[in-house]
């Protein structure tokens, strides 16, 4: 018998994850030496998990959340990295390690009828967790009937939480897209896409936009991801009619990076600086590459993966990107918590493209920001961690070097041994398509319990909204506006004055003006101090300055978000001169 | 809006399953009426549960583990089943219903090398549970070397709790197997396969025997299954050379039974008289019939399940053969408890068949027989209830109407939606495979929680041998055998004797008698007394009665289980006549 020398090393991993708080260092690629031959060698536990588990419950209040999100990561894209990366006894240091564990039904709606459609879309399933209400395939954020439907990220910024949204897809792609906007199809990146596919969306038909649009107003303290090309694009209405979505969103305060550097600069985000990484023009490139499946690579050759070698310098990795989110998000001075999405889109890309290297090194990369995750919730001790995948996928682990109707290939995996993977839902040159599976869904800290079982996805916004104690109908931050002028409309001014404004929030700034048949009379150099900052800027006016006659105050409040808003108000001078 | 009318009807579902201890009764196809379209609306819970999972964590010891198998039923099948027979928002009343879950790993070893192997048969998978020993495919509770594995079954018995082995397979298959046999391959079911197949195990060769031969003297109090075919092979060596297997288990004190009506009938079952029922020649029949999948399947119109009209009619389903094992095992006078394994078998067979409507029939006949072991745990409280697969499988839900390049076929589901379920590792008329993915483990009652999270199949080994307080090292029951006698060997004996006897165990019958020359002198009619029961059996010997001269004693003991000894005793009789 060869029997392990250490046998207790592995087993153990699982109870200390539990009991400790979790998540062992991995030994990635690392073939695995012990011994699986004899009695109890292959355990990944050791002895009774009881008082594990029940020490992992923990029923409290969360001040943070980290939702993660394997697209495309079912139970078998989890397995075929697992194998590959550390074994079939090994374990994924991040995935594997959190302690509470159950299954959810990721089922869409029919848009004809309202009733299931058994296989979801990213779209329809990020809105089913993000807003708790089923829709149809290609729908972000509204339901069936097209109505917008509020999302975690918005409800939660409405809650004074700070927020941010990661993706190693483009930013507008489907999951990060279902907490920041609202439209009636998936694609309707930018304007000019909006204006054709999302008309009752669009921007110049009285709707909101398109995602990008969105996801500058709904603005997310930190948004981390590909899809630069969309940015290119000009508004076709509003405020930054003409203007490339890039310009708005630096317009509106944005801190703007575009790599790995630039990302490691940035210091804060909040509302009035938020920060949009966008570091690819499209999807990030993936992390590994290798040989796509085939018709006969099941029986070819069996192949290791490769790292990209054409992965950009300045590409931030997923974990990278999320210990980022995490420190910029993190405030101990505040009362308020953060909520944070994290997702690892291109499992389910390269699913899509038969390809198991690109599929695999994905998995790698999420696990390594799950990793980064739980360490933060670990020592922050009220942060609840959540991982799921919005639905299965195509890839399956078949008896090896063997082929199928459909495509296969071959891997030498960490055990020295070959995995053969195959996809069977479509043909060369087509697109591996999702699944209709139930899949995983684990969780660490408080409230984590509610994973357990059989859930559904549209629980999952429940359980996050109830674990930060959210109020989903507190209203929106509101864009900065004049509340009160001490002159009324129509009032007859003269001698000195001090006009008094008050604004709803604090603005950026806030002009006020007199203006004279279209004529600007004061301006900030005229009249120091008509440009102000705080929810209380005044202009002292002298009227005898000014000949007799009609004129207006202009209000102009700047938010930090950009956008303005003005008010006028008509007054007469009347010095008797 | 299409609002629930009910909206807290199916969300409440598993709140109460956790809290009060589950299984509600299935409204088995019939369509969803509930609404699933307004927020909210598709939730399976009705706020935390944090305290219901808590409350579902029993850190005791258990009285009996019923282990139940859905063989190859991967979370893939079980969402299959679930979309087909209760709708995407339904729940399967039993398997949904067991309220702490995990994920285990399921790969086998390669038999050349040691190392892992990722698609896993039921053998090895099932000998993974069963002994705690990772081993190859093919191999039955034998490790990678083909030296025995010891079983919980045989384990449970040793250590005096009654056992029981079901199945909707022939008896013989891997899954029951593995708990009363060790082969060094599955097929070994009868004397003559063995002779070829399994050679180091045959019974003509110093072996244990075949499978059917070894589940005699496992001795399980009750079997029930098919496999009734194998009967009719004969023994090739031992006690009932030349005998039937059938011959044998009646010999060896088995209650045969062969039809539900006569399994009804069985008011006890234990060591003296255990059960063995063989309910097919081969596997059962299936529950259900519809079309395989096949190249053009998915754009096809939709078919509906039906009841398989060829089922016959004496044929018990699961639910019912669960029911009836716990009644026989269940002894409330006792301090002991039981071991029960069953399996759902042919959910594996129909999914190798690519046929969902037979795939799906089996996984509800599953899913009854679970709900009938939550019952029993519910009212026992002292049961643990573990369910889980033994691999994934081929089964896919993809795009409703749709083809693969494997095979497809559209069912209409309780939705009254079409659910499109494909089978893409092997082309028309070959067998579809199993495939590597971690699959569902869940479990009810003491120690349940040691399914949380990622453990491997060995894992459940140690889980249920320690819930059970169980001593892997205890001997199992001695065959019956001759402790003593009070006459010594050459005694020289005069006037009327007491022969003496004690045996280790309780025989079912001690002859006792003297014999001369090769022929008999007592019998049970000259010598009352010499056929008796006890372990203190004893011959009244009036020695006078015979001519001076050398004798012997015959001590012949013949156990409960048929298994006979014998002692000779060489005597003189010595009265001076």
């Amino acid at each position: 018998m060869r029997h392990a020398t250490q046998p207790g090393a592995r087993r153990a991993a699982l109870s200390i994850a539990l009991a400790a708080g979790l998540v062992a260092v991995g030994t990635a690629g690392t073939a695995l030496t012990t011994d699986l031959t004899g009695h109890g060698d292959a355990r990944r536990t050791d002895g009774d998990r009881t008082a594990a588990v029940r020490g992992a419950i923990d029923g409290s209040t969360a001040h943070n959340v980290i939702l993660l999100i394997g697209d495309g990561m079912g139970d078998s894209e989890i397995t075929v990295a697992r194998n590959y990366q550390y074994g079939a006894a090994g374990h994924l240091p991040g995935i594997d390690a959190l302690p509470l564990t159950g299954s959810y039904t990721t089922y869409a709606l029919d848009k004809s009828n309202g009733k299931p459609d058994y296989v979801t879309d990213s779209a329809a399933s990020g809105s089913g967790w993000s807003t708790g209400t089923k829709t149809y395939n290609g729908a972000i954020s509204v339901d069936i009937d097209g109505k917008d439907q509020r999302t975690l990220l918005e409800i939660a910024r409405a809650n004074g939480l700070r927020t941010g949204d990661v993706t190693t897809a483009e930013i507008q792609d489907a999951t990060p897209a279902v907490e920041v906007a609202h439209v009636t199809d998936r694609s309707c990146y930018g304007p000019s896409k909006t204006t054709t596919v999302c008309p009752t969306n669009a921007l110049e038909k009285g709707g909101k936009g398109s995602i990008t649009e969105q996801l500058l107003d709904a603005r997310p303290d930190v948004t981390l991801g590909g899809g630069s090309a969309t940015f290119a694009e000009t508004a076709k209405a509003g405020q930054w009619q003409g203007k490339t979505l890039l310009q708005q969103a630096k317009d509106r305060g944005y801190q703007v990076v575009s790599d790995a550097t630039g990302l490691a600069a940035v210091s804060t985000a909040n509302q009035k600086t938020p920060v949009l990484g966008l570091f690819a023009s499209g999807n990030f490139p993936t992390r590994w590459t290798g040989p796509a499946a085939t018709h006969t690579g099941g029986t070819e050759p069996a192949v290791r993966c490769t790292p990209n070698s054409g992965l950009p310098a300045g590409q931030p990795d997923l974990a990278t990107m999320t210990n980022k989110a995490i420190s910029l998000l993190d405030d101990r001075s505040s009362k308020k918590g953060f909520f944070l999405q994290v997702e690892g889109a291109s499992i389910d890309k390269q699913d899509h493209s038969a390809n198991p290297c690109g599929q695999i090194g994905e998995t790698v990369d999420l696990d390594e920001a799950v990793q980064a995750a739980l360490a933060f919730a670990k020592k922050d001790g009220h942060t609840l961690v959540v991982l799921t995948a919005d639905h299965g996928h195509s890839s399956q682990i078949v008896y090896p070097n063997t082929t199928t109707p459909g495509l296969t290939r071959t891997l030498t995996t960490a055990d020295d041994q070959p995995m053969t993977v195959a996809y069977g839902t479509a043909d060369t040159g087509g697109s591996q398509d999702h699944t209709g599976t139930q899949v995983r869904i684990a969780a660490y800290g408080p409230r984590a319990a509610n994973v357990v079982g059989l859930t559904d996805q549209t629980d999952l916004f429940f359980t996050i909204r109830d674990a930060l104690r959210l109020d989903a109908d507190k209203a929106s931050p509101e864009h900065a506006t004049v509340d009160n002028v001490n002159v009324t409309d129509g009032a007859r001014l003269k001698g000195k004055q001090t006009v008094r404004v008050t604004t709803n929030v604090e603005p950026k700034y806030t002009y006020i003006e007199l203006n004279r048949g279209g004529t600007w009379i004061t301006d900030n150099t005229k009249a120091p101090g008509s440009t102000q900052a705080g929810t209380r800027p005044t202009l002292v006016l002298d009227t005898r300055d000014h000949p007799d006659g009609a004129y207006q105050l202009k209000i102009d409040v700047v938010g930090y978000d950009g956008v303005t808003s003005e008010k006028i108000v008509p007054i007469t001078i009347a010095n008797g001169r």
